[in-house]
């Protein structure tokens, strides 16, 4: 971990009219006086893993190391989902073990927190957020390590989604996300478009053939695929959500044909 | 206060779409340079004091000593209502004198302001958040004491809320909060329960018997009750807000039966 | 700037469910750690320039000499409009050259950025705000000044917003913002006004004639003008949104007669 200001991102389903992100926030600031808190989102639709997942590996990456990311969509809180404490990339991760930490789970190191002694007290079985993660992530940073919260295991929950296909001439993927302006961010990966122009996007029985390398450049009303700020290919309408128009979520299957 | 950053949180009614919060932050730190600010929420319905005493009390306990609490949910703002400087238990509390430090003011000791020399000669009287409520705050943050911001006052607004009771094998009371996830947190003490399994909970017509332990033991579909996160006798349904399929909110009586 | 830690605001269109905001923070404080980061508002309707221009201007004066202010509302992203960081009273600016610094660019130096060096190489061209606005906010607030990121301009994209006018006994304006609680903020100088009681607003076929201090102030149902917080004449009903009541948003023209 670089010296310097402890840097803790949070990103949770409480939504921000509660008192739940405040006592987060207070736990960590007991615990790890001086740290950065950055929120991420809380806004996850209530128990909404897969999301928690997109937006954790969204985030993340543009955070530098040292980072600590608490995520708490947990709905299955005080049962015996275990709690995670993940080491990737000079990034830690403190969250649920049910899939919330997605693609940056990866290869990361990761360790099922047995660290009773960080717990607080609080009354209840159902606010772990507060009494048993962020105490955690709070240890980490303010300069614990991962090795002292429990065993490392090999077998974390990972979310199940299918990965995007290539074949030639095609790739097939999903909606991964629908973002705030109601663009459709894919998981097919820009570079296996390329520089090609001449695609074919298929979703939902719809299809579309224009490329933009920008918003601006999409003519009013008419729908245009373009290389999105994710590295992925991105559907959008532009000043209009494509989403409400079309109608289609995430989980869409897509289908890109390179003519 | 301990040494170190000053902390201060925010309690408002102003809604995230606007300045006002940013106003009151940019007093903050002109006023009190490097503070860390917290938003605890700025969701509180326009007005809405009861709300805003639930979830200071449920978040400043949080906190470490030392942090200055600001609450600005300030209907009378302008008109002849005072304005409270407050201290327990180590922490701060500054807020308009019209209960919304609720049951953190217990046996606070209160001053009304008076301190108009810190205030920001902002234009208009409507923003006192801004001109008064934010510099006292910050004059605290900062390393001023109470006793400089004006006399000690022994009556301060209290809310007039009827406290829950017991009586053999049973205990009255009522729905204090609805949470993010349409739970209904009441204020009976979870410990007046004790272990008991055999609780019949009746509010509004309907009963539950079951107790759970947390969200994920209970089985979907049915409500239960269960030792919520504060330390107060909860009501739920898994996955689904029980506020919204009983219609039931704050303020609806609640009586637990021990059979 | 002073010395201290850096403070960095934050003024987008892009909510605050998706993962954009904390992009932008995350490259904030890998390029200039230790920034003390306060969000404005992520919450301007996407693209809503004139939005975005009203609430800097509103929040931008609360804060210390040396704050960078970051303002990411750009519906042109992409494309060719420029990128502008401009200086002005001790504060610094970096927002897209499209209107959006409105009031705050008035006769500030302003530059046009093309410091490619600094740029983040994220993928796409989408979204600026992380890949160089963000960096261009992080280079000022690092102690960077603007004679380094481009040339002085004198052609920054203004709004073309009519300014109040005032005659003998009559001032007209327009409403300029309807905020979180439905008040009609108007552009028109309190002091314009002067301490007249007798003063009619007309708006929308409506008038307004009862002069209230501030809200607590005014009679229930009946709605009232005041001197808002701003310094400009706003209209209110109180416990109500007025805009919502009589249906006039941004944009309607306001006469107010001096009596």
């Amino acid at each position: 971990m670089p010296a310097g200001v402890p840097l803790v991102t949070l990103l949770t389903d409480f939504g921000t009219a509660d008192y739940y992100v405040a006592a987060l926030k207070g736990v960590l600031l007991s615990r790890a006086p001086g740290s950065t808190l950055v929120d991420v989102t809380h806004d996850v639709p209530p128990g909404d893993v897969e999301t928690a997942a997109f937006l954790l590996d969204a985030a993340a990456r543009w955070f530098p190391e040292g980072t600590v990311h608490l995520v708490v969509v947990d709905p299955g809180v005080g049962g015996d989902r275990r709690i995670l404490a993940a080491r990737r990339g000079g990034h830690r991760f403190v969250a649920p073990d049910n899939g919330a930490l997605g693609a940056v789970l990866g290869d990361a190191e990761a360790h099922a927190v047995r660290a009773e002694g960080l717990f607080v007290p609080g009354p209840g079985a159902t606010f772990h957020g507060r009494d048993r993660l962020a105490p955690v992530a709070a240890h980490l940073a303010a300069g614990g390590v991962l090795e002292e919260l429990g065993p490392a295991i090999d077998d974390p929950v990972r979310l199940d989604l299918p990965p995007p296909r290539r074949a030639a001439g095609l790739a097939r993927g999903r909606v991964a996300h629908v973002d705030r302006f109601g663009n459709l961010v894919t998981d097919v990966p820009t570079r296996w478009v390329g520089d090609r122009d001449a695609v074919v996007a298929r979703l939902g029985g719809r299809e579309v053939t224009r490329r933009a390398g920008h918003y601006a450049e999409m003519p009013a009303g008419e729908p245009a695929w373009l290389p999105g700020s994710l590295g992925t290919v991105e559907l959008a309408l532009r000043g209009e959500s494509l989403s409400r128009r079309w109608g289609l979520g995430r989980g869409e299957p897509v289908e890109l044909a390179f003519r």
